[in-house]
């Protein structure tokens, strides 16, 4: 058996919580494969080194004074390499290249700022390397260059992985005695610029780079213990979730269960990889695992509700519309021309609202959005629904048991929380609920009470 | 106060039905204008005059015998102009008429087509007003080319209506003393050539008509004295609708409520003109109104349940759907290039399904479409499922009862009936449910006697 481990920033603050990793990592010989992010917050209003680095690549964009910046990103890494003796030479290379990323050269400011964001977990992966190797285990930084990690160039800042790279992988050699370490978030494009995933990057490195060297289990070390059938802030002793199937982590996490990253999950169910959620301050604990769906039984009917308000809806009316063939059409090639792709479409017999991701565009864009519309398919009625919020209620065990969606609508019903939208989909596992921004905290706690008050 | 009153073909299928249409128009002074059907069934295997139409003009067509076909709808129209001693100058014409299909000229075999069916109606509103003249009421038939209803040449057989028709019907003459009597079905394209509505097109023509000639009240004649709650065949004693919304009868005829034509609706609902459905057999009976719904007061959470198995979906499966800009795009794109218009479209965060009328398509060309759409999007699965069935539970009480979805779910969780997709949209009057066919009329009948059975 052998395990991939992923930490992520806040585990790697600094070298406190370095002396916990290099434990984790030392204390199972099956922990073969290391990913990094770059170094979090060390306390609440810290600082991370990700956003220095973006401060950083924005003052050299502006061409304002970064020397201030520089240096307490470097301080950052030199307070860890002090703590580890770490080799001055290599401590020097980690310093010129920050350094440096002010001098080279690069296509255009988008792949300037991928390549200053992206070396924050690069050169935390090297030092990591370093600090293994201090410590007596042998350990190799590997660069996504040169494992084959390679990305599209659509977007350099939220690019997206080419299937080649499992077959660079495949081929990729090292040695059973080595650990080897790769930094998260990033890959290089085929031209041999850097690019990084969008969000939660670091998650799907270490998903891309399990399934590719064909690793057993999948760590994913964070600061929660247990992934829960609820936002642990919502409810005192929420319910932990032990395991959990890949679809079920998918829809919780595409609504808010932040714990994972969603699109993460999708190498691992393509490699057939263990994923395993634990806590970098509390080790010994089980966490939560993620399977296939055949190797999931739970006790409850639903697993997790998860929420999320980051949507947005157009709402139109218009007799007829889903008489008219390619109406829907034209309205989603003017979504297309501003850049803007919608999440569900939920439509009655003559009206269709358009849930779509509200961080996708500024206001103004979708003003002129919502004009363009108007003007091509001249609805009854358009409305721009500014808040939505989405609840996902999850289960496996949702899709055998035919009475769940009347228990879940039910506390709303209680509590009188207006519905706006209701979706039940093919898979049978969730149920999509839109309700407006205000709810969304009260709807999620009544819900989850429905099915866990009584544990 | 002014009444524009239809018949449908089984009010006028013989002289005896004719009786009855006679006694209602001359026993209210307000009903002013007529509209007609043709001759429908006068018995269960009785063929309807269109039928017969549409026999005639495929035999035209494929230049066979078709003199026995003619003869037979003479015949009918015959028996109801002796029974009224209609002037035989004005029978000769009908006969002439429906001779001379035969040897007219036409743009194409579709336009042939759509003058053979629409003389159906156009005869029966000639004869009508002969057989009113008969039994001296000044009656005067209106050719729609004389009224202006101007159709699209887009496909003769299935045409809609262009919006200068009501300009057209604005300044259509007439005196106060004279009955007008109009064909329903069908109008004239801008060249001149007849073309029809596609099913239930007289009701359309009802509505078309009083909202151009601004009337007060449009009665709609059937062969119930009431639209029910419910599909009568399925309960002993269905509760009657007395008084419904535009909107609630909309909601209810898209999914098999086919008394009154879901499309006709439309035109009613821009002139603010009251619906009253009544029974041509029992026309003192209130029968059924349908009207703005802020006229509407319902003492139950729910209106009525209709059902229709007419729909087929396709399934796809594919990781980040959702996160494709123009994935949904290309397939529509493909749907629209098969002419197949899609009803709804419920998603997941992987999944979408796509909802749409089976009749518009044959087998292979759904085959066709699913192969472009595979080899267009690679998705990881793509089913056709062939059988689905739509409920509607309609009420304008819905919307402000919070609870009644929950109420809805659950008696069809008691008889185990699976759901595929349940879908509240904006309107909040109506919510949808997807099952397999098989279950249709059981899921129906157990919603009904949950909201109705006390009665």
């Amino acid at each position: 058996m052998s395990k991939l481990v992923k930490f992520g920033g806040s585990s790697l603050a600094n070298s406190e919580q370095y002396a916990k990793v290099i434990n984790i990592i030392s204390e199972d010989e099956q922990r073969k494969v290391v990913v990094v992010s770059a170094p979090g917050k060390r306390f609440d209003d810290d600082v991370k080194i990700t956003d220095l680095l973006i401060q950083y690549a924005t003052q050299v964009i502006n061409k304002e004074n970064y020397q201030a910046t520089l240096d307490e990103i470097i301080e950052r890494y030199a307070e860890i390499a002090n703590a580890y003796d770490v080799d001055e030479g290599e401590f020097a290379g980690i310093k010129e290249t920050f350094t440096n990323l002010a001098k080279n050269d690069y296509k255009n400011d988008e792949y300037l700022m991928a390549a200053f964001k992206a070396n924050g977990e690069r050169m935390n992966a090297k030092l990591m390397a370093a600090v293994l190797n201090s410590r007596g285990m042998k350990a190799r930084f590997v660069d996504p260059k040169d494992a084959g990690i390679v990305l599209d160039d659509i977007n350099p800042n939220a690019a997206n992985l080419l299937d080649e790279t499992y077959t660079n992988l495949e081929s990729f050699e090292y040695s059973d005695d080595e650990k080897l370490v790769f930094p998260g978030f990033f890959g290089y494009t085929k031209e041999g610029n850097i690019a990084t995933f969008a969000r939660g990057g670091s998650d799907i490195t270490g998903s891309i780079v399990a399934t590719g060297l064909h690793i057993d289990v999948y760590e994913n070390f964070t600061d929660v213990s247990s992934i829960y059938a609820i936002n642990p802030h919502l409810v005192d002793n929420p319910y932990p979730i032990t395991k959990m199937s890949y679809r079920e982590m998918r829809e919780l996490a595409y609504a808010g269960f932040s714990v994972f990253n969603d699109e993460a999950i999708i190498p691992a169910i393509k490699g057939h990889v263990t994923i395993n959620v634990k806590n970098t301050n509390s080790p010994e604990d089980a966490g939560t695992l993620i399977v296939p769906e055949d190797e999931v039984k739970h006790s409850h009917v639903i697993t997790g509700i998860s929420a999320d308000d980051r949507f947005s809806a157009l709402y139109l009316h218009s007799y007829l519309l889903n008489k008219q063939i390619g109406g829907t059409l034209t309205i989603l090639s003017i979504f297309k021309k501003y850049g803007i792709s919608y999440e569900h479409m939920p439509s009655g017999i003559d009206d269709l609202t358009i849930i779509f991701d509200r961080n996708q565009a500024s206001d103004d864009t979708i003003h002129a959005l919502c004009k363009e519309i108007s003007e091509a398919i001249h609805p009854d009625k358009l409305e721009w629904i500014h808040n939505y919020a989405l609840i996902m209620v999850v289960g496996e065990n949702m899709a055998v048991s035919v009475g769940s969606i009347s228990q879940i609508i039910k506390p709303l019903a209680e509590k009188k929380i207006p519905i706006n939208m209701i979706n039940q989909g093919a898979s049978k596992i969730a149920i999509m609920i839109g309700i407006d921004q205000e709810y969304t905290d009260e709807a999620v706690v009544s819900i989850y009470n429905q099915f866990f008050k009584e544990d």
